[in-house]
């Protein structure tokens, strides 16, 4: 059922559930450049400091490029889609059919983060990593179908070890499709309904909490609702119990296709020196898994935004990250991601544009 | 000493500390727009409400501008920049001479405002409403000197009646040459050696606060250094105290001619159907005598960034604004106000450029 473009595709053979490149170390951030860019920040005619948090991009971004002028004008974006077999629980507000129709509305331009990826003149691709239903020829969409959905994780594993190591790699290759486009940042964005609830079981599976305390109304549950999706979390939780040992057991059990590829995404970035920004609750779930597999990982990710799902602040918590902003927002497509990259930019151009006190003939502090 | 630009300037007899424009009644904003915003953003694929604050500010700006797809795409930003006899006490971690030598550097383009307005494509001038020193002629920087800086107003009031009335209609004549050009955004900045503590002084008398409430740092002073500044404060609150009976008192006792002139615009804004962003701690303090003047200016305001100077969050809770970002910056200059517009741009183009559920044949919720 897989289709796989040829072309694309760099990692041919997946023989197995954990493939090698998982465990391939990341790339270094030199710390010299740490240095002389805070050293470059301290000299620009303000206060040091005054920037704040757009000296930390700045800086971050400085010393990931190994490069004094920073930039991240060409960003790639790649949304990963699939389908959930938990989905026949009744866990989501929407119907399962909303995966395959926004694939199209991605396609024609019509969903937000199309409307973003043109303001932001990003590259944006869709991967189809197994929705239920195929689909005609989309421009823009890749498919790579696994399956027809993952499999209704809180009666069975979400998918097979192959699938999973196929899943993993989709990222991984569509990360690689970035570097070969000169990409500068990548911006990994997830469909699928009921992806909230294979999110919320791979986090409580990883950081050993109950669903409760993780599991929100996604796309729009009410109070019974989330009740609901949680003793269905609960139920595959203790299901899976003794069969979910690592993180790339947790994915497999009860994670998502496009969560895993999104896994494998920031894996790849980090491994190939590609600077990620991590978007809401289910991008920080794929990311709280490459960090548990690498924890090396999180020096490659920017964390976007403050989901308004609640359980994401406790993921970001576990990752002892800090979002940029706190929009409010949670629609997932990477769309938070893609928010903060004109932040990112104005951290670059300040950086390379400002001048410093000697320059201007500015006095410095008294 | 004033030198008026006769095309630019648009009030030209001011023989009052209360010009009669000051209390010109604010554009009234459409609830028609708003609630016909709110319903298209309902209809947009995506769940309800999951774009957050990016659906409230298009739904603003809807309203504000009558307009069914909103645009902020020319943005007017304006620096208003003066010197506070203040300063003599001791109060900044910056000589007083920086102010000037920061004019020069908005002038050539050396300033973090003057690259993010570039990156913004945003037109950028600058007022000089009171500099101790006289300038050569500067590109793009407007002479308007009210004085050689304001008096130190821990002694004396900090300006005339009259100097206010003139620092007040600089902000109000800036607004209009905004207008002029067909802005679709307001962004006023300040420069101004030790203006924090005009600013702190301000809040203070607005608010019935403390000084050791809201002081802090501003541009890097250390702990004794705020205590220093705390005590100048007092004592300016302690001498002018049966003097300052209205907003406008207080701007003529403890404010200084850059954030006199932000009220006098923030009102012409509101006033004129302009929507201003506000930046950060002295832009807040402008504000904040703006709402203390006429209430409903603020339905014409966005509130930038939550500043690092800690009294910004006092401000704000006063006028029970939320700000849109936190990116610990506290440079003035207006660079946290064009930090957002981006977002701002973005909110406009999600509301304008996505599709609806029924253009998508995308499914609603169950």
């Amino acid at each position: 059922m897989t289709v796989i473009d040829e072309d694309s595709f760099c990692i041919k053979e997946i023989k197995y559930m954990n493939p090698d490149w998982l465990h391939k170390p990341v790339s270094i951030i030199s710390n010299d450049y740490v240095v002389a860019a805070r050293q470059h920040q301290n000299n620009l005619t303000k206060p040091q400091g005054s920037l704040g948090v757009m000296e930390d991009i700045a800086v971050r971004l400085s010393s990931m490029f190994s490069c004094a002028r920073p930039a991240v004008d060409r960003v790639h974006i790649v949304i990963f889609a699939a389908d959930h077999g938990v989905a026949e629980e009744g866990v989501s507000a929407f119907p399962q059919a909303v995966t395959i129709e926004m694939v199209r509305n991605f396609s024609r331009g019509g969903a937000a983060i199309c409307v973003l990826a043109k303001q932001l003149q990003a590259e944006l691709e869709v991967v189809n990593v197994g929705t239920v239903q195929e689909h005609e020829n989309l421009q823009g969409v890749i498919v790579q179908r696994l399956a027809e959905g993952t499999q209704n994780f809180s009666e069975r594993p979400a998918m097979t070890p192959g699938q999973l190591a196929q899943a993993l790699t989709a990222g991984h290759d569509a990360v690689w499709r970035a570097k070969k486009s000169s990409a500068q940042l990548f911006i990994g964005g997830d469909m699928g309904i009921a992806n909230t609830s294979s999110a919320t079981a791979i986090a409580c599976a990883l950081l050993n909490e109950k669903p409760e305390v993780l599991a929100g109304p996604g796309t729009g549950l009410d109070k019974s609702g989330i009740a609901h999706k949680v003793s269905v979390i609960q139920r595959a939780l203790d299901l899976h119990k003794s069969n979910m040992q690592t993180p790339v057991d947790v994915l497999q059990h009860v994670g998502g296709f496009e969560i895993a590829a999104l896994t494998g995404a920031y894996l790849a970035c980090a491994q190939s020196g590609l600077p990620a920004v991590v978007d809401g609750f289910i991008s920080s779930a794929a990311a709280l898994a490459a960090i548990k597999i690498n924890p090396q990982v999180k020096n490659w990710l920017f964390f976007a935004h403050a989901s308004a799902e609640p359980g994401h602040k406790i993921i970001m918590q576990a990752m002892q990250a800090k979002p940029l902003v706190d929009m409010n927002m949670r629609l997932g497509e990477g769309s938070g991601a893609a928010v903060v990259v004109p932040l990112m930019r104005m951290a670059c151009a300040l950086h390379s544009g400002m001048a410093t006190f000697n320059q201007a003939q500015v006095s410095n502090r008294n």
